[in-house]
């Protein structure tokens, strides 16, 4: 089973405009994570066709999945859902699934209030859409890509009932503190992520009060890839180098 | 004097891997919106240089200006500054004040100290690149794309240095609060972004307990514009419906 990769694509002129900080994007970076997903990439990017089409033909030739969130209610600013539309060459058409879906929220919520029509927008879907997940709240995904509402809570509900959608190895990390500055440890490290291709090496320097100058991540699917690149690091720097060590079996 | 655009780019795999949450695009997203910029798109890359290459051209094509946060330090994960360089289709070459500034950086922080050469990387810049701002720290920009360093504090300290770069006309935001829901609202709003294009009309939804369940926003550059775009949306919803307006002279 090959683990699969996912772009993110937060549609919010409201984020753009400082209106709004995002919630969803990291929301969305910690779970995919925890499921084995790799990121390729994260955009946030107005309520317009044309900028979210651009981004998601991009997103979609180096990921998997592309998992939208924001722009799928009613009104004017709601345009995710015909973007895809275009971004596939399909065209929308009216779910009559969706639509009753729609119509029985509305009576739950609002008893004996008249349906609005315009409503049914929201049942205007990229043809091929599938909904998956809660029944009575469903997921729309089509052509993997994953339209999720914008609304924190509801976006949360909706990738959590389709999330066995997912799947990938899990990560493992190992992290190294050093009281070395980055120039001491460039060359040793760029010699070990020249050798350890199955794992990503990162450097992080802080230069603040906390007890390491530097923490450096050896990162990947394979344990035993992680344990031998993160003790080839230790090998090629001196130990009075080191402060500690985390997630690493020595 | 035309208001200027601008994209922000983030260079992290750290962000996108979840081991470190962003705090240097909601900063400069807020910092931009303040200088009265229009951010187009924020993206989160990996430290892989097709990858920033991609992301960078496409971002060049729809703003005056690229922000990038992360990636120009001494170590192999390391690669903005030479992405950036592929990406205008030039070379990298030895900047002497660059080298010179690190000399000096290094010397004031361990004094005694041998300087390391591998830190000289961080001098091998995109022809063309200017040094601005502090000339003690000095901010890299090269063609409209501003390289910033990803440590929080120094991103602000060069952004800064730099701010006088971006000029725009200030946005102006009248918020609407209505107790009816978007269903209801859809129509009127449709028909008042339609008739006033020099402004942005949002509707944000809640399903909570506060007091409204529709947030609208009109935001544009022109004061007047923004108040006769807002009037229009309370001229078209019933006064029962409206909970209450901001930054509205009425």
């Amino acid at each position: 089973m090959t683990p699969s990769t996912a772009a993110v694509l937060v549609v919010g002129s409201e984020v753009l405009s400082a209106k709004v900080v995002d919630a969803n994007g990291p929301y969305l970076i910690k779970r995919l994570r925890d499921l084995g997903v790799e990121l390729t990439a994260l955009h946030v990017v107005p309520d317009r066709v044309d900028a979210i089409v651009e981004v998601l033909l991009a997103a979609r030739r180096r990921a998997d999945w592309v998992i939208t969130s924001g722009g799928v209610g009613p009104t004017h600013d709601d345009l995710t859902v015909p973007a895809v539309a275009r971004a596939l060459g399909v065209g929308l058409r009216r779910d009559e699934r969706m639509a009753r879906v729609l119509r029985e929220m509305h009576a739950r919520h609002h008893p004996g209030a008249e349906f609005p029509e315009v409503a049914l927008r929201m049942a205007d879907l990229p043809e091929g859409t599938e909904l998956l997940g809660d029944p009575e709240f469903p997921t729309l995904v089509v052509s993997r890509i994953v339209m999720l509402p914008g609304v924190p809570s509801f976006l949360r509900h909706q990738f959590q009932a389709v999330s066995h959608l997912f799947h990938g190895a899990p990560f493992h990390l190992a992290c190294l503190y050093f009281r070395w500055g980055e120039d001491r440890l460039a060359v040793p490290l760029a010699a070990v992520a020249e050798a350890h291709h199955a794992v990503e090496v990162g450097s992080y320097p802080r230069f603040d009060e906390s007890d390491y100058r530097v923490k450096v991540t050896v990162e990947g699917r394979d344990r035993e890839e992680v344990g031998a690149a993160a003790r080839a690091v230790l090998a090629a720097v001196p130990p009075e180098a080191l402060v500690r060590t985390e997630g690493l079996d020595r």
